[in-house]
């Protein structure tokens, strides 16, 4: 199985660079491993929705970040991998409170790498969503 | 085939009053009609991405919200209405532009709406993104 | 917009010539036209399920050979693109009787090709299901 | 977590009663565990194709069924529940060989259960297929 070669401190960093508006000093990236990587999105006020939940888009948000983070670590720097699909299934309704996004590569190929995102809380009975995405690489030399 | 019950005025103002933060006083509702409403979400510089394209967030979160907005525009004001999924393939790279949703229903049944919706961007030849999305309806009485 | 390069019949005998048991002397190819093409198969006792319904799996099967149909018709013989994926939303419960597919290129890349496929019934009032679909293809010289 | 109340015998036979078809004598339903179910389709002919490689179409229905069975064994015999969703990614090309399906339930709601099934096959260094689906589950007393 592939191992990582950026720690999640560099992924970090190189997604602050890259990508300022997208971490809003906000998701953190909390580990990396072999195929996986875990991200924290802190609870934040404006995604709250009416009845107290959270809202969709931030889930789905999180998920596309985790996913482009585990493909970083372990590709490198290649900034132009873009997402080609993401599929979401919304399971339970969230608390507000912190989510917290486990990425797992299930193929990692030379033109497309396909994962799945489980989106969790900590004491909910079950994932909170559930994410599989597609995204394109760039031809590498 | 079901006829709106709400207007695109209607549905922003209710839209507005419930979910002030996803309006964020830039999606405008341009029209609904039988099945159907169509957005557009103004260009904004924080959904900006280096090479000069929009983020994949910034069109899932629209497309889940016309998706909100054609379900309500014919059920009316079922506030708790929730998305259990949303897929989403993204087609072309677009410019630094607005862009505009397309939601058409594919099917209003009483637990379940299911709608497709098209991104497009003026000048692009063909559609940025496609989506499926479905809802889950509350019961009504 | 891309035209056709194959003909219905060109593409069925094709078709025949390298799946022979997916059409299963079945599914007819009733056109092709520019981005698109109309797929019928016949009613069979064997994807019938009880309660008088058509099984998925055989609106799957032709949704995804409709969309091979629409990628050859317009690449020529390709025989090695493969489906990367393919998300189905059953809508009405079909009746026993033939099902339509009409497949739509959303997307006809270099290498991925994105496309719908709605099926139908004569005297239904709405889509059976809807599918969308990506296909890879091989580098062409 | 749910504990199943029927055995992997019991849930074949039911599914061998309402379903003849679809068994077509060939799948196996090898074990059922909590949230889990495992399948197996041996080998056979008809599945193979160009390449020297099985049909997407018979993965797919495999992981159609294995949902099916997963759900039957966690709420009893309910005929009626459709699947609404199947989004599928074809991650390796399979070996002409037996596939196995693993499925889990990811929520088993009151109106909906979604679950993902993990396609494998022996010697294979990674999934063949990756599933998630959606099923509606009719109102029960």
């Amino acid at each position: 199985m592939p191992e990582p070669i950026m720690t999640a401190a560099e992924v970090g960093a190189y997604l602050d660079d890259v990508f300022p508006q997208v971490r809003e000093g906000s998701t953190i990236i909390e580990a990396v491993g072999p195929m996986t990587a875990t991200l924290r999105l802190p609870f934040m006020e404006r995604n709250l929705r009416p009845g107290g939940t959270l809202s969709g888009p931030s889930m789905m948000a999180l998920a596309d970040y985790a996913m482009y983070a585990v493909i970083l670590a372990h590709i490198g720097k290649v900034a132009l991998a873009v997402t080609t699909n993401l599929n979401i299934n919304f399971l339970r309704k969230p608390e507000p409170a912190d989510i917290v996004a486990e990425a797992r590569l299930l193929k990692l190929g030379r033109r497309l790498a396909v994962g799945e995102v489980t989106i969790t809380q900590a004491g909910l009975d079950g994932p909170v969503a559930h994410v599989t995405s597609t995204y394109s690489i760039p031809p590498r030399n």
